[in-house]
């Protein structure tokens, strides 16, 4: 276990004095770029793909403007492609909350940092649950925004359709402050008013964490009582995620093949794979795979409406040991994916609110709203810390 | 382009004072063992797999019991995995004889070391090629003796079927005593009686290569004067070479899979690709392969009796320039491979004499004889330099 900053560089930026965020410390994954600092990625042969950024990313300059003062950057997975929160170059940040096992991907030096309380806030990116996932494993709040809404200038690609930028923070006050600064709108009082609870994402869970987040999901009944049960999936959970898995990895290869066969850079031999088998999919795959996508947007549409919100185990465990061989960590993966899937497909709003455990370990309960309604989000993030 | 030495590494071990091979120096690969040297592999995540070792490999031990003085350990392609020597963690050992080309590999290094006089010989593995290359592209003497004839003791093992021990020599008269001690058989005077000519290898080298080539075909010729022009693979070497490549990689994986599953070793993307694309290799294919092989080793043993040797081109052009990004060095490795397969396939001993050039840069012409019959090639190697 090891830092959550990037081995060898030490960034510290100061915020602009007196704005909303005054006084709190943030770090940003090495994913985005701080101007005058080459942005790694997480890989060793990333950095000579690109030269030394001459600009702040958009997110990093939103929270420095806004007063938050930049403490350093922080690990990820390679070039965004995992979901643990072991980078076999840079080392796997500490999980505070559950030592000995992973913090969660690829997120994860973000998460890590804020959950040792060595900052206040944290950037990271959400493309196939890289923020919710760390979120849940660590006990943080997270939010992965809806899809398009923030600026990526300044982030390092992954799959476009898929990519987002988002945050983390230990307590809802300050993930409402930071939420308010880079969603670019205040956090109002507006509650939802019907609630769903998706029961195949809670079959999906384990026993365990499903019963561990049954508190959460009374306090939440409280708080909008007008609730029902429904299956989020009618196709399956795991037809979602089959459909994601082949789209993300084809435009994750996509994105990165001119540097890869320029370059032959070194990777973990899971990361490399991936990429080698997403080169490698057939047309009739891609071709079902967009199906399902938008299938599930439409039925993600119809079952959020303004005003209703969903309920979900953000992971179906919570964080697993660290240093799986590759085909317990493929198991695992495939796992923390179905539930996750569905963001990348559709790209509704999700936050992660954190407040169980599983023999001690941290598991988030997840809220999905409307696209655009990711302010309702964090207001209920306030509201479930109080209740 | 480095140096050809791993490293980190410093070895110096004298060999018995008074053998036949007293007052030579020696490199070894980095897979072969040093007792209280870790054997590197070329990755940065192999040594890790084993304990130091505490005995020297046989060809080793070999070497020091006749007299000669281990210098150092030197770089290989990842675990043997490569043809043109280029390590992205440990470097491009330099090619004196073509700078800013790839000295070729898997046994860059001792390639290198050698061509360099850093040591007298040195030794190589071969497997698909990796000591015939090096030797072509760097304007050595190499052999690739015949398969199962030495003992591998202490040699990490690629492709056990098609891995053999090699060694360099600038010279062919420090080539023969190096060959005597390790083949363990006098280098007597006993020539061939008969010299085919592969048709089909000359026509698959590049027309200039094999212009290059010409003369010393010529002084070939005049040595063993009942010579003949044949097809060498009435298949086709691209068949050939279609059935080492699927064979190999799939018996590399086998070799490897238990530490990559365990281990998610770091590789760069080229090295990863194989084994990825080596494991989901079709069962059908690995059949085909199969029989390929066997009417490929009826060929070799119907083409080459005793007494008989077969000329070819080691390689199909001279030593590419480095960095060629992935598409064209796959294009490459795939041309070179259709000269080397039949060796991985049939395991005959075979020996790369250099002598020609193209634009300045060495080629090699190899000899093949019959299984056993290795000592015959060394002799003829005495006489070409000689005549």
């Amino acid at each position: 276990m090891t830092s959550p900053f990037v081995p060898g560089t030490a960034v510290y930026i100061e915020g602009r004095p007196g704005g909303p965020l005054s006084g709190l410390s943030f770090a940003a994954k090495d994913l985005f770029d701080v101007a005058g600092h080459p942005t790694g990625g997480g890989n060793p042969d990333w950095a000579r793909q690109n030269p030394v950024p001459t600009r702040h990313a958009w997110a990093v300059q939103a929270l420095l403007d806004a007063g938050a003062t930049l403490m350093g950057k922080t690990i990820t997975d390679e070039v965004s492609l995992g979901i643990l929160g072991e980078n076999a170059f840079e080392g796997t940040p500490l999980n505070p909350a559950a030592p000995g096992h992973v913090p969660g991907g690829s997120s994860s030096g973000s998460a890590s940092a804020v959950a040792q309380g060595l900052c206040d806030t944290a950037l990271g990116t959400d493309t196939g649950g890289s923020v919710r996932v760390p979120a849940s494993f660590c006990g943080l709040h997270g939010i992965r925004p809806t899809h398009g809404r923030l600026d990526l200038t300044g982030m390092m690609p992954q799959a476009p359709s898929s990519d987002t930028t988002g945050w983390f923070a230990r307590d809802a006050a300050t993930f409402a402050r930071v939420s308010a600064v880079l969603l670019q709108e205040a956090i109002g009082d507006a509650m939802p008013t019907r609630l769903v609870i998706a029961t195949d994402a809670f079959g999906f869970a384990d026993p365990e964490a499903a019963d561990a987040l049954a508190p959460m999901l009374d306090r939440l009944k409280r708080l909008v009582p007008d609730w029902r049960e429904e299956v989020m999936a009618p196709q399956g959970l795991s037809a979602w995620s089959r459909a994601q898995r082949t789209l993300q990895p084809i435009e994750a290869w996509e994105t990165f093949r001119p540097w890869v066969e320029r370059d032959n850079p070194r990777f973990a031999f899971g990361v490399a794979r991936g990429l080698v088998m997403a080169a490698m999919t057939p047309e009739a795959d891609r071709g079902w795979a967009a199906l399902v996508r938008r299938e599930a947007r439409g039925r993600l549409r119809h079952l959020l409406p303004p005003g209703t919100i969903l309920a979900m185990p953000t992971t179906p465990f919570a964080a697993p040991r660290a240093g799986l061989p590759l085909p317990a960590l493929d198991s695992v993966r495939a796992a923390i994916n179905v539930l996750c899937a569905h963001g990348g497909l559709a790209g509704h709003p999700q936050v992660s609110i954190p407040g169980a455990t599983v023999d001690g370990r941290p598991i988030g309960l997840s809220l999905l709203a409307a696209r655009g309604a990711d302010a309702m989000l964090v207001r209920m993030a306030l509201a479930m810390e109080r209740a």
